[in-house]
């Protein structure tokens, strides 16, 4: 395993190349980041939650008819994903004022959105990734006008999608973080969703205690993130090898990133 | 006149009550403000080229189809315009790169952009202006979505025939920034160009020498600003008195504020 080649290491993951042409291997990592890499620590068996959560929600999106690069599993830390394009944009859908846009256009967080709002931020570390409007995209043209579509009607489903799942086990989508690749059909591409989808790139708040069970713990130095996690993942009943997929028993203490248990909420 | 109702003061206008239902009038101040007003200074004539600039732009603009706030200009310093309800979005079109955009996107100053670009920011000094995308807009009601397309389209236009009228002049038109308001017609409302035209919200650069003729000169300290705006007049032949309008002769020597001769580029 370790002599595969490394295509690129990211914040979060490694991605190295897949047994196939046209596959690539994401390995998760327990790295955490924050404010632009400005802050860095490590939230032990995250990688193993994120490659978890994100396999059940890619695999459900995809019964929803959204395409994902998601192609499977390969262990606890790694899945086989479609190589894409990556879009250099990240798509954020906030239904809830949280984070940099309360400061931005002066909201409070927890305020509630008039509407869902999707916003664009070109993805550019150095830069900080900045806010970018669809002219900017456009003017660009890191995106054609009908991938945009594409793209900003895929969020909305994903939005919809996530809302009701997370609603389901009372906890509440604050707001996420979508990025999508393009893949090549012969002579046509096309759009799929990309990368992960994790309470690393969402906000997830506890629906009665208000309670942040995402990477904002880390952020705001507030602790217990490995329980939130933890927490997340066992809500949507990962953590038991209910929904871990046939043949498979996710037993998380087997890995060598030590878990506490977190006592069970009323 | 000094006991007219002051409705606004804002960093380079003052707006009083107009002599009738409906109209504003409009007087430009010798007053610059840069970085959010964190920079305030004179430049000694400014209001009243900007106020015959302005003018002379709003009545062009009019003539091909542009509906503006302009009614007339009442004296050196003021104009008389139809008042407006303050759409709270600056417009910017840019056609090259320069200021905020080029640090926000990596860009050089002076390369011109693929396709001209239209942002949007959030009329908000408190909270600096911020980048916002229609999405933002649509969010927060901020304008309506014909609204939008109106204030797109007529921006593109208004770009258009900016860019031909300054090039005419041996001057580029690098950037510029629009403010829109709404009328009501009875039951009806529809968008007008308002606020004001000058060197004070665009980038003009002399094709030429790449001389800066705006406000660049005050923002980034290069001196001559008076003489900048001057020239930019001259070359619009707004000195001589010869597009001054019907019965008028625009002296600028009749004014206070000591304006200085720029000798004549060859």
């Amino acid at each position: 395993m370790s002599r595969r080649r490394q295509i690129y290491e990211g914040k979060a993951k490694i991605l190295y190349e897949g047994p196939e042409p046209g596959t690539i291997i994401q390995y998760f990592k327990d790295d955490a980041t924050a404010f632009n890499a400005q802050k860095k620590g490590t939230i032990n068996g995250k990688g193993v939650i994120n490659n978890r959560i994100s396999e059940f929600v890619f695999t459900r999106l995809s019964h929803i008819g959204i395409p994902t690069h998601f192609i499977r599993r390969l262990n606890m830390r790694e899945q086989l994903v479609r190589q894409v394009e990556i879009i250099p944009i990240e798509v954020v859908v906030r239904n809830v004022a949280a984070g940099s846009i309360c400061t931005r256009l002066g909201l409070e967080e927890g305020e509630p959105l008039p509407h869902t709002l999707i916003e664009y931020y070109y993805k550019d570390d150095a830069l900080g990734d900045p806010l970018i409007a669809e002219e900017h995209i456009a003017c660009f043209n890191w995106a054609g006008p009908e991938e945009m579509q594409d793209i900003a009607s895929m969020a909305i489903r994903i939005n919809d999608f996530l809302c009701g799942m997370f609603a389901s086990i009372d906890i509440r989508l604050v707001d996420f973080k979508l990025e999508f690749g393009r893949i090549y059909d012969q002579d046509y591409s096309r759009i799929i969703l990309a990368d992960e989808i994790s309470p690393d790139g969402c906000r997830l708040w506890d629906m009665k205690t208000g309670e942040k069970l995402d990477k904002d713990r880390f952020r705001r130095d507030l602790g217990g993130e490995e329980q939130a996690y933890q927490e997340v993942a066992r809500r949507l009943g990962l953590l038991d090898g209910e929904n871990s997929g046939p043949g498979e028993v996710f037993d998380l203490n087997a890995h060598r990133g030590k878990l506490r248990t977190t006592p069970k909420k009323k």
